[in-house]
C-alpha cells in the first residue's frame, strides 16, 4: 500500500496521517529494522514528516529508536538513525488449526514468535471443544506476556474454506465440520471481546511466504499445502487471489484420476486423494494412527519406494495444471509434500516438465517454505495484525491489555 | 484507476492532468454518453475541473458536448450537461485471428465497430501469409474512415501463448507457430509503424466481457474460450490475472481423461481433446472440413445426440474445476461453447454441479457472452485503446492520421 499524500482538497488530514502512520510501521515490522533513510526512500515521504511519523510510532509504543544503522548513509550527510519494532509492545495470537493438532503462538510485530503452544486435536471432536482445546492453549502462551502490552487480535488458519465476509467455516472437511463460527467460539472459551478473523491454511501460507518467506518480492506465487487436505493459496499481482467469497485455490479436487479412490467431495480420484497426506501414508505403509506425525516418518526413509515415487509424479504432474494455469514465478511446497520432496525431487521435478507447457515452465521455480512448518501461523499472525499497518491508533484503541488478568478473572 | 488529486508535493502537475484526462475519457468511453455530473461523481473530480477536462477533450476531437441528458440533474440545480464519443474521433485496428479465420474491424472509441471484414485464414500457411491476409483485411476496413481520423494503434487477438513484456507468439499450436513476432509481420506488410499489441484471446475476451459486456461490474471473471483449442481468460479483483510472462489461463490442458486421446501438447486426455471443436465435431458427425463453420452446424441441431450430450457434461465437470479453483462470480461461455451450451445446458449444469464443491457452487453464473462472437475482437480493440486513456495526449501524438493516403503510398 503507498502512502497518502497530504492534500488539501476535501480530505481529512488526520486519516492520512494515520494511513501513513500505518504505512511506515508496515516497513518496520517488514524489515524488523530500518533506517529512516530507507523509510523516506521506500514512503516518498520526506524526511520531516517520517522523522514525525517515526516519533508518534515511538510514543505508541511500536518502535524504538536504534543507534544509526552502519553503512546506511543519507546522501552526504550523517548516518541515518534507525527504527526496530519496540520489545515488549503490542502482540496477537496465531492459531494453527490443523486436523490433527493445533499450534498456538503469541507473535509481535515483525512475525516474532514470543510464546508457543501446541497440543493434539481430536478430529472426531465437537468445534466446542476443540475451541476450549484452542483456548486452553492461548492462556499458556498469555502467561509470559507483559500486562502493560496490548492484544490486538487473534487469527486462525483452518483447513477448510472460510466465508471471507464474516470468517464463518464453511466447511472444514476432515473435521467434519459445516457452517461453524469457530471464532465465535473461541472467544467464548475465553470470556474475551477481541478482534478475530479467519482464514484458509493454504491462504495463509501463501501470505507468510510472501511476506517474510521464500517468495519475498515475488508477486507470482503458489503455495501449495499438502497436509490430510490438499488446497493452495494464490498470490497474484502481489495479491490474495480470493475469488467471490472467499473460497479460491481448492485445487485438491481438480480431476486427476476418473477411476481412482472416492473422495469426501462426492467426486472420484481428485487429486487430493492421490497425493493427500493418507496416499502417502498409504505409499510407505504407515498406519493410519501415525498420519498425524508423517513429516518425522518421512523423515526416516532414506531411499523412496516405487509407491513413493509414484505419488512425486502425481505429485508433480498436478503442479503442472497450476503451472498451465497460474503462470506462478514460484511454487512453494508446503506441508507434507516439505519432507516427500525432498525424498523424490526427481520424480515431482520430471512429473512437472512432462505436463507443463514450456513457456509457463520456463519461468517457474520449485521451492521449499522459507519458515518452515510454520508458514500458516505466521499467516495467521499476518491477518491479526493487519489493522496496526492500517490504522495504528484505532487498533491500538480497541486492543486489550493486562489480557492474562482478565482470562484469570 | 482513480484519478489523482494535484498536490505540490513534488509531483508533476502536467502528468496528473493527463492521467485525469485519460481517465475522464475512460469513463466517456465505457459508458458512450454521460452527463458531467456523473463524471465529477465517479471521478472525485470537481465542477470546475470536470469542465475543464471535457472542454480539452472536446477540443482533441476526443469527445463531444450533448444537450443536458434528460432526468440528470446535478444537486437541486440546471440539468446537467451531457459528454458523448466524438463522431469522426480516433480509431483502432482490431484483429481476430483464429484458426480457421480472421476477422478486422475499425473500431471507435466507446467500443463501436465502423467497419469490419474477414477472411478464411489457411491454418497450414505461414505466418507472413497470414500477415499478408491480415493486412490485406485492414486495408479494406479503413477505405471509409475520414482522413482525419487517427490511427492510434492494432490490437490482435491469438489462438495461442502470447509472452507479455513484448507480444511474440511463444505458441499457437493449431496454427504450429512457434515464436512468432506476428505484429512485425503486419506492420512490415502495410508498411505503417503504429503501436500494436497482442493478447491471447480468451483474455481478450475476458477482457471485453468485463469493460461492456455480460460482466459489466463483475470483479471475479472466468471467459472460456472454447474453440480449436479452449483456454480462459480470468478477471479476479477487477484485473486480468496474467501470470509471471502473461501465460496464465491455459485451462485446455487440465488433466481429465488419463487414457483419453493425446493431446499436441505431449499428454493424453486434457479437457480440450474431450470438449475443444475437434470434440465436437466428432461428436455430431461434422466433417474436419466443416468444423469452421461449426457454430452454424451446431445451431442446426434441435435435439442433441447422447454423444453431444456426454460432451456437455465433460464441458460442465471442466467448468467445476475452474469454480473450485479459482470462485468465480460468472464464467462465460465464448466460442463454440455459445452454441453447444444452447443445446446441452442441462448436461453442462449437471456436470458442474455434480462435481463443484457447494460453497464457491453458490455464487456462480453461467453465462453466454454479451457480444455474441464479438468478444475477442472487442477485447483486442481495447487493448489498443488503452494509451488513450493512460495519456490521450501523447496517444494522439503518436497516432497516424490519412492512414488511406499512406497505404496507397
Ligand atoms: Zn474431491
Ligand atoms: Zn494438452
Amino acid at each position: 500500500m503507498s502512502p497518502q499524500r497530504r492534500s488539501g482538497l476535501g480530505t481529512n488530514q488526520e486519516a492520512i496521517r494515520r494511513h501513513n502512520l500505518g504505512t511506515v510501521l508496515r516497513h518496520v515490522h517488514g524489515a524488523g529494522q530500518i533506517s529512516r533513510a530507507e523509510l523516506t526512500s521506500r514512503t516518498g515521504l520526506n524526511r520531516s514528516t517520517i522523522a514525525g511519523l517515526v516519533g508518534e510510532l515511538e510514543s505508541l509504543g511500536l518502535s524504538e529508536r536504534t543507534s544509526p544503522v552502519e553503512g546506511v548513509r543519507q546522501g552526504a550527510g550523517r548516518p541515518s538513525a534507525g527504527v526496530r519494532i519496540a520489545a515488549d509492545g503490542p502482540y496477537v495470537i496465531a492459531v494453527d488449526l490443523g486436523v490433527d493438532r493445533a499450534v498456538v503462538a503469541r507473535t509481535g510485530l515483525g512475525g516474532r514468535v514470543l510464546q508457543r503452544a501446541h497440543a493434539a486435536v481430536d478430529s472426531d471432536g465437537e468445534a466446542w471443544q476443540v475451541g476450549a482445546a484452542v483456548a486452553a492453549l492461548i492462556r499458556t502462551v498469555v502467561e509470559d506476556a507483559p500486562a502493560s502490552a496490548p492484544l490486538v487480535g487473534i487469527g486462525i488458519s483452518v483447513p477448510g474454506l472460510v466465508r471471507r465476509s464474516d470468517g464463518l467455516i464453511r466447511l472444514a472437511p476432515n473435521l467434519e465440520w459445516h457452517d461453524v463460527s469457530f471464532g465465535g467460539i473461541v472467544l467464548a472459551a475465553l470470556g474475551l471481546d477481541v478482534p478475530v478473523c479467519l482464514a484458509n491454511d493454504a491462504d495463509l501460507g501463501a501470505l507468510a511466504e510472501h511476506t517474510r518467506g521464500a517468495g519475498v518480492g515475488t508477486g507470482e506465487l503458489i503455495y501449495v499445502s499438502g497436509n490430510v487436505g490438499v488446497g493452495a493459496g494464490i498470490i497474484t499481482g502481489g495479491q490474495r487471489l480470493e475469488g467471490a467469497g472467499g473460497y479460491a485455490g481448492e485445487v485438491g479436487h481438480l480431476r486427476f484420476n476418473p477411476d481412482g479412490r472416492p473422495c469426501h467431495c462426492g467426486s472420484r480420484g481428485c487429486w487430493e486423494t492421490e497425493v493427500g497426506a493418507h496416499a502417502i501414508a498409504a505409499a510407505i505403509q504407515c498406519p493410519p494412527d501415525k498420519v498425524a506425525q508423517l513429516d518425522e516418518v518421512l523423515d526416516g526413509f532414506d531411499t523412496p519406494s516405487a509407491a513413493l515415487r509414484s505419488t512425486g509424479t502425481a505429485l508433480g504432474q498436478g503442479l503442472a495444471s497450476l503451472v498451465n494455469m497460474f503462470n506462478p514465478q514460484m511454487v512453494v511446497l508446503g506441508g507434507y509434500f516439505r519432507s516427500l520432496y525432498r525424498l523424490v525431487a526427481a520424480e515431482v521435478d520430471a512429473g512437472l516438465v512432462d505436463r507443463a507447457l514450456p513457456a509457463p515452465l520456463e519461468s517457474v521455480t520449485l521451492s521449499l517454505p522459507g519458515l518452515g512448518s510454520d508458514s500458516p501461523l505466521l499467516g495467521a499472525a499476518e491477518i491479526a495484525l493487519e489493522p496496526l499497518f492500517t490504522d495504528p491508533v484505532a487498533a491500538l484503541g480497541t486492543a486489550l491489555v493486562d489480557v492474562q488478568g482478565r482470562l484469570a478473572g
